[in-house]
This record gives structure tokens, sequence and C-alpha cells, in this order.
């Protein structure tokens, strides 16, 4: 960030009074231009057992399995956006069935919020960003083949909770202890 | 936004190839300039079946009660944001139990991460922001004086959580549904 989008002035990076950590700020118009962590939304869709991945068509992690998620937008709530990106990059319909969990990476500012949800059909297939789309039982998932740590982690907590029968759970975790 | 942050040129609302959504686009450095919704994280901080309630000392809802919240900042995972606020506007030292609610209000596209927290001592007092600082049992909290919906929705579910020994689950809600 250089200019101010307010005014088109240069910058300065401050601490602004009051406050305790540096900003970007505009001494011609004194807006102060905070920056915020991000929210990645996404489901694990659930079909008989099976768990439905996306091959990644895009960078980073061309080619690596992940689950259907992506930037919430503005005027989304995060149940919302999560229904939509598994839309958009598998063409799958599911119903929210809870929040599997929530995973915060503060080295690059994004905090991923992952939904448990039902695959309602078969009918899906590859968004623009995916080059395939795939039911895997636990046993078949691609551990090293995964693209994203918080993905790694939703996906094990969910497995470890059907297991131990243990579904009304949200798990909380972060990079880089719960990779 | 009127100008980009990167060059300084005007820019323009247009939907970028490959994209179905508005965005700020420079026309001349080629910036994206995606926006998102904001992240507010905070604790219910509990001492004996009391909960630590603030004052707000700023607008909006200048005088009416909350629970120690605030934006989540860069850097920061969700959990360590929720004790800053917590130590920002009540001085309090907090320890989290677990994630209390997430709520989204799509229309100023905010998400609110509320986490039930242990109240450690009875050091706390109010900070900047916050004109007192208190402990309510369940039977005196100020309903009818409770800054915001989300801060209400995680009170509720909490209580009702106690209530029926329920303490594992963590609740989704969003304005203007659950209120």
């Amino acid at each position: 960030m250089k200019y101010c989008s307010n005014c088109g002035k240069e910058i300065v990076k401050m601490i602004p009074e009051g406050d305790n950590i540096e900003r970007y700020v505009c001494l011609h118009c004194n807006t102060i231009h905070y920056q915020n962590p991000k929210i990645i939304v996404g489901t694990i869709p659930i079909y008989e057992d099976k768990i439905l991945l996306c091959k990644r068509a895009i960078e980073p992690q061309y080619g690596k399995w992940t689950i259907p998620a992506g930037f919430l937008e503005l005027g989304e709530r995060v149940e919302e956006g999560a229904i939509r990106e598994t839309k958009e990059e598998a063409n799958a319909n599911v119903e929210i069935i809870k929040l599997q969990t929530v995973y915060s990476i503060p080295k690059i500012s994004q905090v991923y919020l992952l939904f448990l949800a039902k695959l309602l059909d078969l009918d899906f297939s590859p968004g623009h960003e995916t080059l395939a789309t795939k039911l895997f039982s636990f046993e078949e998932i691609p551990w090293n083949e995964i693209a994203f740590t918080a993905v790694k982690f939703a996906l094990k907590t969910y497995i470890d909770d059907k297991k131990n029968n243990r579904l009304e759970m949200t798990h909380v975790g972060f990079y880089p202890q719960h990779i």
C-alpha cells in the first residue's frame, strides 16, 4: 500500500494517536487504512462415509487435493460462502451439518472456517479452478497430496470425531501447531 | 475507494475476467482490489457462574454493555486476538475454554468469533474504551442494555448450554435470524 485509496495522495506508516500498532495513514485526508485478516470458508462434503475432494487446477498447490473452499465475499454469511464455494469448485449441492474447524494461519493473516456438510446428490463435477472431483473413503484419502494444512486439520478432526462418535464438536487449530 | 493504493491512479468498478462479482480495478497497474469481511474476536469471561461485562465508552452504542471484543489484527490467531481484546477493554486475564459462537452480520460484512473463557482473577478494570467493568450473575444481565446482537446471541447460547449441560457446542448464528 503506497497511496491513499480515498484521496490518491501518498500515505505513511505510523502509529495513530490512541493506537499501539503501525497503520497506513493518509496525512492529507486523515484516513487510517486498517488491514484485516481474511476469512476462507469451505465444506467437507460427506456422502455415505465418503468425502468429496477437488484436485486443484490453479496455484498455489496446483494438482494437489483439497476440499471446496475460498474467500468469503462482502455481504455473505459464513455458511452461505461455504455453500457457494462448494458449488463453484465442485458443482456440488450441500447442506451444512455443523462447523467442523476454525483454523488460523497468523503468518499470512488467514482464518479458515470449514463446515461439515451433507452432499445431497452425486451430480458433481470440476469447476473452473478444479481438475477433478472424486469421493474418497477415509482409507483412500491421499494425505501426502492434500494442499493445505487447514484442510488436513479439518479432515483429521472429522475422521477422529466420527470414529469416537463426537460429532457435535468444533475444533480450533492453528499453523504451525496443528499441522 | 476511489484511487489505486498501489499506483495512486483512479480506479473503476468492474467485473474482472473469470470473476462474477464487481471489484475495484486499476486499469493502469492492473491491480484488483478485493474487499473482504472483517473478523471481530472476543471472550465471555466467566468467574464462578458470573459473566464479566464492559460498559462502552465509545460509539457505537456508548453506555451499553458488551463483552470484551474487537477487530482481529494482521498476524494474530483468533484466540490470541480474543485474549488481547479482553486485556485491552477490561484489563482482564483469561484462559480460553472453547469457541462459543460464530455470528455473521452480512449487511455490514462482519463475522464475530466469540470464545468462552475462564476469568483467572478479579484484577480487572475499565480499559480506555470502557466506562465500567462488572460481574453479572445470569439473572442480573441487563438484556435491554446489551450493545450488539452477536453478543446477545453468544450470552444466550452460553446460558442455555450451561443450563442444559451442553458445554462442548459451538453455535453458528447470523443477523437478522438469531437476534
